[in-house]
């Protein structure tokens, strides 16, 4: 700890970059472009860029500096059916839950990219990280997980701005993920993604596109105090 | 319902951006030298400028489309000094848990920002949003407050590329602070930001910089299955 304690002169110098108009009209179309992806090519990702995805990932905030997400990279085949098994029984679930005339379009969302998306990257948190020493979440416990969050929204935006696409998969028992990939049976499923080239780009959400919800104006979601 | 069908042209055919090398080189050194800002100088943000932030939050992805974030502008003297009182108290409790040698480095931080930044923002989560339908949170419900995390994100973003900084302040009462500001009682707080132009600015982590934690190896938070 005591080591840890000399910081280096140069984090304390260090110029912050100014980012220019330019910069932040991308920034603006990364945002408004990057999609929750369901259709993907099957072209497999170069290491290094999956590598710099990872990199990204762990660039995040996080509670107490805490870096409390788990990155379980899935690949054997045995592991992705058992996902694939765990989402078509949840998702089997979820549609007996929805009104009838909501059904039909439901199942044609194709909800999940599994079979297509050449990566399968499986977000945990570790409830309870020594790192961190418990600062910022006594009152809020939930910003743990939130911090794993963070770090598949920073993976996301790094991937959209490569042209790669990320699809999150929800529809899954969250135990039953643990078990099927064998990791500490307290780590908690915080998202599950499928990464790979889109095989469709829109600006505009599927869910939207496919008339399912529209957008709220900002009026309904802002109020004064 | 049915009208929203309707997809207009344009949104099939939009050509996604095509982001350069030099887009991308900016987008990491956001993700690097965004911090979570506890020193605020005290000028005011411009209305135009803050109005984008709070546009760049409602870009966010989230579960079903439902957008479930509640934005909460606080402006009023009363209100504020509410939230610094339970603050001072969530944080005494929190001092109380810590082993007595971090303690008084846990009080130096200056964990908050409350008294100097210009722009209080509270953001919560409609935890039963009527829209999105339900979709994809049968299994994960925790997945409608991580659209609301994903939004605080967005916003964070998009002030560093501004050059206007976010301190995320989670040592709070969650149910405090909903009574606090006279919001639905059933709405819950998932982050209260502190927003300003910072007095500071570093690559690292305020955290990191005083030695209270240090930041993990990529070999230490990913395993293969």
């Amino acid at each position: 700890m005591e080591a840890r304690m000399a910081v280096p002169p140069e984090a304390r110098t260090d110029t912050p970059p100014s980012f220019d108009a330019a910069f932040r009209a991308g920034l603006e179309a990364l945002f408004a472009w990057r999609r929750d992806v369901r259709c993907f090519h099957t072209t497999p990702l170069d290491e290094a860029e999956y590598a710099a995805l990872l990199g990204a990932a762990c660039q995040a905030p996080s509670v107490g500096f805490s870096q409390p997400w788990r990155l379980v990279r899935v690949r054997e085949g045995a592991r992705r059916a058992a996902i694939r098994a765990i989402f078509a029984t949840s998702n089997a679930a979820a549609l007996a839950l929805q009104a009838d005339e909501r059904a039909g379009l439901y199942a044609r969302l194709k909800l999940a990219g599994l079979d297509d998306a050449p990566e399968h990257l499986a977000v945990f948190v570790e409830p309870q990280p020594g790192t961190g020493h418990g600062l910022g979440r006594a009152t809020m416990p939930e910003t743990v997980a939130y911090s794993a969050v963070l770090a598949i929204h920073t993976l996301w935006l790094a991937a959209a701005a490569r042209g790669i696409g990320v699809g999150w998969v929800s529809i899954l028992d969250p135990q039953h993920v643990v078990r099927a990939l064998d990791v500490p049976a307290h780590w908690q499923l915080v998202g599950y993604l499928c990464i790979g080239f889109p095989a469709e780009a829109s600006k505009v959400p599927e869910l939207e596109r496919a008339g399912w919800e529209h957008r709220l104006p900002l009026a309904d979601l802002l109020v004064e105090r």
